[in-house]
C-alpha cells in the first residue's frame, strides 16, 4: 500500500470526511477537490522536498554575521510550498483561503513532513502564528500580519522559551515596557519595547521571506518595575523583524531583534533553530534600543492566547512524527523486498544449496515491518481523527463542538507524545531491517531516526504531556473527559463484539480501559499530587497504548466492512499486531501507577 | 557514585575477584595490582580519550587515495593505549603479558569505551585477532603475528561479511586457491591466493600501526573449481597488508589488499569502517594478482576457529554498549544536578514566587536517571559476571570450567543484545533529561545515542542473537543450559527469600523464570522451528529482562550484606526500580511466544 492509499482510506472510508461537505463552510468541496489538494501536495513533496532531504541535513544553516544561509533547494521548496496556497488552506475564501477542513489540510501537509520535515520553512509555524492572530488580533493586526503570513510574504515564529526558563514559562523574564507616552495610540495596538533573550526559536532568522513576524511572550513590569511571578503576568506581542506600515509595506526600519546564535542539532537540521536577542541595542530603532512590539489581546492574557493554538500545533507535531516513522517504514520495506540474504528455516534446517531469499520472507523482518506499519499507520489515524475533531469544534453543532473540545483535551497529550515515542521506535526498526547499511548515511533511515528524536522534546516534553494528562485532563470536571473518551471506546468495543474476528480485541481493549480507569483512581486516591504524579509518564504510555488499540479496533471494524483486499487485510493484520504484541504492555506500565510506587521520587540525590 | 566505585563494588564485593589470586596463574596479583591497572586505564581514558571523543566524531576518517587519515588525537590515544600494555593484558608473562584475569581486563578496558568508543584503534579487535591465533595458529603464526599484535606493532581485523552475504556466512564467495606448487612449504603454513570483497571491516585501513593483519574467511574451491555451499566449506586465513618474514620484519612487499571505500556512519565514526578488495590486482605481489594468505587451522574449519573468539567479542560489545549508556547517565546526572528549572508540585500547586529548583528534584527526572542507572549498572554487572565466567572457563577446575562454558553459552546472546537495546534506551533518556540542549551537539549525549545504535547490528544482530538463544541454546543437550541457569537463579531467589526487604523481588523473579520456562516449552511444542522461532526476538527480550532481574537481585543481596552507604542504597534502589518498572514487561513479551502467534510470519508481502 502507498501512503496515499492509506491516507485516503482513513479520510474517506474511516472518517467519512466527505460528509463534511454538507456543512455550509465546506459546501463547495467534494472528494474531487480534496483529492486535487492531495495530488498537488504529493507532487510538490515528491519533486521539491524528498530529493533534497539529505542536503537539508548535510548543508546546515549558517550565519555570516548578517544573514542565515540555507541551501538553494530549501528556498525552492519553500517557494513551491507558498505557491501551493497551503499556508492559507483552512482560511476563508475572502482572504485567499480554500476553506479546507482541518483534517484534509493536515493530511495534505503530511506529504511534506514525510518527504522532508526540515525543509521549506516550517509552514505550520507560520500558519499557526497567523491563526493565532486571526483569533486574538485586532482587525489591522490580522490585515497586515496574518494575511501576509497566509500569503507567504512574511513567515512567523513563536518565541516562548528563554535560556533560564526552558519549559517553565512562569520564569520568563523578557520585559515589555511602554514605548513612549503615545504608546497607546499606535494603529497596531499598544506599543512596547521588549528586552530579553529567547531560546530554541525555530526559523528565527532566514532569508526565505520578506519579513519575519515574531510572536513573543514577555512580562509588563508593575508600577515598581517588578515582574509578576508566575504565568499570570505574561503578555503576548507581535515583534516584526522589519517594521511595517499600516498597508503592510516595509518602512525600511530594522527592529532591534538580533540573532545571537544558531543551535547545531542532531536532526531537523533544515530548520534554523535560533537564540534571539530582543532589544539589546544591536539594531537601535527610532532612536533607541529595545525591540518594538505590539500587544496582542489583553495584557496578562498572553499564555491563554498562545495556548489557543497549542492543540493544533501538538497534533501537527504528532503527525510529523508519524510521517517520519512512515518514511522509514517505506524505505525499509523497499529494502526488505529487494535484499536477498539467508534462507527460510524449515524442519530440516536450512538448505545452503538453495538461492538466498529476499529478507522480507524472514519472520523477524516481517515482525519489524509489521511493527512499523502498526505504529505509523496507527499514529496517522490518531492524528487525522484529532484533526477531524478540530473540524467538529469549528463547524459542528453546539453539542458536537462541545464533545469535540472535551475529546481533544483528552487526546492531545497522546496525539503529541505517542507518535514521538513509537514512531521513533519504528525508525530504529527501519535501521535494523537494513542492518549495517541502515547505519550508514547512504540510506535515509538514520536521518529519519535523528530527525524524529526531536519530537519527544519540543512543543511540551513527554514528561509535560504526562503531567497534563494525569494532573489535569483526566481529573478535570470530575473526570468528564475520561468518561466521554471511555464511552467512545465502549461504542467501538460493542461494535467489535458483534464481529467474531474482532471480539477478542474488543475484550482486550475493555480490559485495558478498565485498568486505566482503576489506575487513575488509585493514583489520586490520596489526593496528593506528588504521589499521584510520580509515575505520570508510565501512565501516559499505558493510556497511549490503550488509545491506539481503540483507534486500531475502530479502523479494523471499518476494514472489516469493506470487500476484502490487500489494503483491508493489511489493516486487519496491523490491528492484530497491535493487540497481540503491544496492548499486553499496558499492565506493566500501570503497576507503578496503581501502587503510587515511590521508588523514583524517594530516590536520594546522593544514591545516584 | 563514580563509575570507578561501582566497578570496584562489582569486582571486589560482588564477584569476589580477589579470590582468583589463589590460582597459580594469578598468584602474583592482588587487589593492589588490579587497582593499579584500573588507575592506569582510568587516567589514560580521562586524559587521552574523553577530551577527543567529539573530534573523533566530527573529523571522520578520510582516504586520500593511498592512506586513511585520522585526527592526531586518535593517533595519540592509540599510542597511549599500546603503551599501557592492555593489548596483552591477559597473556602469559613470558610473551610480555600481565596474566590478568579476563574480568579485570574487561573492567579496565571499559574506561576506554566509556571515554571514547570510536577512538584508539579498537584494541579489542586486535587482541581478539591475536587470541584467535594463540588458540589455532602454528608456533610461527603466533610468534610473528599474534605477538606483534599484542605489542601493538601490528593491528588486527576480522573479515567475515561480504556485500552479497551480510550475516549469511554460508554465502561467502571469497576464493582461496593454492599459491603455486610449493604452496604447502611456506614457513607460515599453506599459502593461498585470495580473491573477493569484504564488507564492514573495522580498522581495515589506517596508519595507526606498522602493519594490519587481516583474518579472512574464504572458501577453497573443490577439484572442479566450485565453492562448497554452506558454512562447512569456509576456511580461515591470515592476510597481512604488508608481507613479513619469519622474524616479523616487513619484507617491503605490499600484499594485494586494497581499500575500496570507507563507510560513512551514523556513529562510531572514529573507527574507519571499510570495504576491502582482496586480490583484484591493484597491488600485484610476487608477480601476480591475488592476496597472499596463510591457512589457520584446518581447511574447512574456519568458522569454528572464528567463533572460538565470539563469546568474548560479544561480551566486549555488550560492555561497550553498557559504558556508552553509563557515559550518558553521567552526563545527564551532572546536568540534572546543575540545571535549575521549575518548582516542586505540592498539594497547593506550585509557588511561582519561590526560586526554581535543580531538575533532579522532579520525580520524572529522577525516574529517567534511575532507569539509566538500573539499565547501565545492571548491564555492566552482567558483562563482568560473564567475564568472570571466562576466567572460570580458562582457570577453573574441570567441573567449574564445564559449568562456566554452559552458562556462557546461555548468557552470551543476552550479554550481546540486552545492553545494546536498553543502554541505547538509557542514552535516549539522557537526551530527554537535557531537553533541547540534549538535542544539540554542544552536549555529548546525542553522540552516545548515535554511537550506541551500532551495537544491535554488529557482531550478530538482535535477530540473530534471538535465533541463537531460542533456536539453539535453550534446547541444546535437552535443555541442560537452561536448567543450569535456572538453578543459579533459584539459588539467588532462595537467598533473597531470607531477606524480608528482598523477598518480594525473589518471588517476582521466580514467577518470571517459570514463565520463561513455560514459554520455551510452548514455543517448541509442535517441534516446528518456523513456528517456534517466529517470535524469537520477543523471547530474547523477556529472557534478557529475567536475566537482568536475577543479576540485580544478586547485586542487591550483596549490597544488603554491607554496611548501609550511599552506594548500597543506590544499588538497592536501582534493583527495586528494575523489579517494579521493568520485570513486569516480561509477560507482555512472552504472550506471543507461548501462543506461537503467527501474525507476523503469516503476513503477506502484498498487505504491507
Amino acid at each position: 500500500m502507498t501512503y496515499r492509499q492509506t491516507t485516503e482510506f482513513f479520510l474517506y472510508d474511516w472518517l467519512n470526511v466527505e460528509s463534511l461537505n454538507q456543512r455550509t463552510r465546506f459546501a463547495d468541496h467534494s472528494r474531487e477537490t480534496f483529492d486535487s489538494v492531495l495530488d498537488t501536495c504529493e507532487k510538490i513533496a515528491r519533486d521539491k522536498f524528498a530529493p533534497f532531504n539529505r542536503i537539508a541535513d548535510t548543508e546546515e544553516p549558517w550565519f555570516d554575521g548578517e544573514k542565515v544561509h540555507l541551501p538553494e533547494s530549501s528556498h525552492a521548496a519553500a517557494r513551491a510550498f507558498q505557491e501551493s496556497g497551503m499556508l492559507a488552506a483552512a482560511q476563508d475564501y475572502e482572504i485567499g483561503g480554500m476553506q479546507l477542513p482541518c483534517v484534509v489540510e493536515m493530511a495534505a501537509n503530511s506529504f511534506f513532513s514525510k518527504a522532508g520535515i526540515g525543509i521549506g520553512g516550517g509552514g505550520m509555524l507560520t500558519s499557526g502564528n497567523a491563526n493565532l492572530l486571526m483569533a486574538h488580533g485586532t482587525e489591522l493586526q490580522k490585515q497586515v500580519f496574518a494575511r501576509n503570513e497566509f500569503a507567504g510574504r512574511f513567515y512567523g515564529t513563536m518565541c516562548l522559551s528563554e535560556p533560564q526558563a526552558g519549559s517553565s514559562l512562569s520564569d520568563v523574564v523578557t520585559r515589555a515596557t511602554p514605548d513612549g507616552s503615545d504608546f497607546e495610540s499606535d494603529p497596531f495596538g499598544p506599543r512596547y519595547r521588549l528586552r530579553g533573550n529567547k531560546m530554541w526559536i525555530s526559523n528565527g532568522e532566514h532569508e526565505l521571506s520578506e519579513n519575519i513576524i515574531h510572536l513573543v511572550l514577555a512580562k509588563i513590569p508593575d508600577a515598581e518595575g517588578k515582574l509578576v511571578p508566575g504565568t499570570k503576568g505574561i503578555s503576548l506581542f507581535i515583534v516584526p523583524k522589519k517594521l511595517v506600515d499600516a498597508q503592510g509595506q516595509l518602512t525600511g526600519e530594522r527592529n532591534d531583534v538580533a540573532l545571537a546564535g544558531l543551535n547545531h542539532k542532531l536532526g531537523y537540521r533544515g530548520i534554523p533553530n535560533t537564540l534571539l536577542n530582543f532589544g539589546e541595542g544591536k539594531y537601535p530603532v527610532r532612536g533607541s534600543a529595545g525591540a518594538i512590539g505590539y500587544l496582542v489581546g489583553k495584557a496578562g492574557d498572553g499564555l491563554r492566547c498562545m495556548f489557543h493554538m497549542m492543540n493544533e500545533a501538538r497534533i501537527a507535531v504528532g503527525l510529523g512524527a508519524a510521517t517520519l516513522g512512515y518514511a522509514g517504514y517505506e524505505a525499509s520495506l523497499e529494502y526488505a523486498r529487494n535484499r536477498p540474504q539467508g534462507r527460510p528455516m524449515g524442519v530440516g534446517g536450512k538448505d545452503a544449496k538453495q538461492p538466498q531469499v529476499p529478507i522480507i520472507q524472514h519472520a523477524d523482518v516481517k515482525r519489524m515491518l509489521l511493527a512499523q506499519k502498526s505504529y505509523c499507520e496507527g499514529a496517522v489515524a490518531l492524528e487525522l481523527y484529532c484533526a477531524r475533531l478540530v473540524d467538529e469544534l469549528h463547524t459542528g453543532d453546539e453539542a458536537g463542538a462541545k464533545e469535540a473540545h472535551l475529546l481533544l483535551e483528552m487526546l492531545t497529550p497522546i496525539a503529541k507524545s505517542w507518535p514521538s515515542e513509537w514512531c521513533l521506535e519504528a525508525n530504529s526498526l527501519a535501521i535494523q531491517v537494513l542492518g549495517g547499511y541502515g547505519y550508514t548515511r547512504d540510506f535515509p533511515v538514520e536521518q529519519y531516526w535523528r530527525d524524529n528524536r526531536l519530537n519527544m522534546i519540543h512543543e511540551g516534553t513527554h514528561g509535560i504531556q504526562a503531567l497534563d494528562l494525569l494532573g489535569r485532563k483526566v481529573v478535570m470536571d470530575g473526570g468528564k473527559g475520561l468518561a466521554l473518551l471511555a464511552s467512545k471506546m465502549n461504542g467501538t468495543i460493542e461494535r467489535a463484539m458483534a464481529v467474531p474476528e474482532l471480539a477478542a480485541h474488543g475484550n482486550a481493549l475493555a480490559g485495558a480501559l478498565k485498568a486505566v480507569g482503576n489506575a487513575t483512581k488509585s493514583a489520586w486516591a490520596t489526593g496528593n499530587p506528588e504521589e499521584a504524579l510520580a509515575n505520570a509518564t508510565p501512565y501516559l504510555q499505558a493510556f497511549g497504548h490503550t488509545v491506539l488499540a481503540w483507534i486500531w479496533l475502530d479502523v479494523a471494524l471499518c476494514a472489516r466492512r469493506q470487500p476484502e483486499s490487500d489494503l483491508t487485510q493489511g489493516k486487519l493484520a496491523a490491528a492484530r499486531y497491535f493487540f497481540h504484541y503491544e496492548l499486553p504492555k499496558v499492565p506493566a506500565w500501570l503497576k507503578v501507577v496503581e501502587t503510587r510506587d515511590d521508588t523514583c521520587r524517594s530516590m536520594d540525590d546522593a544514591w545516584f
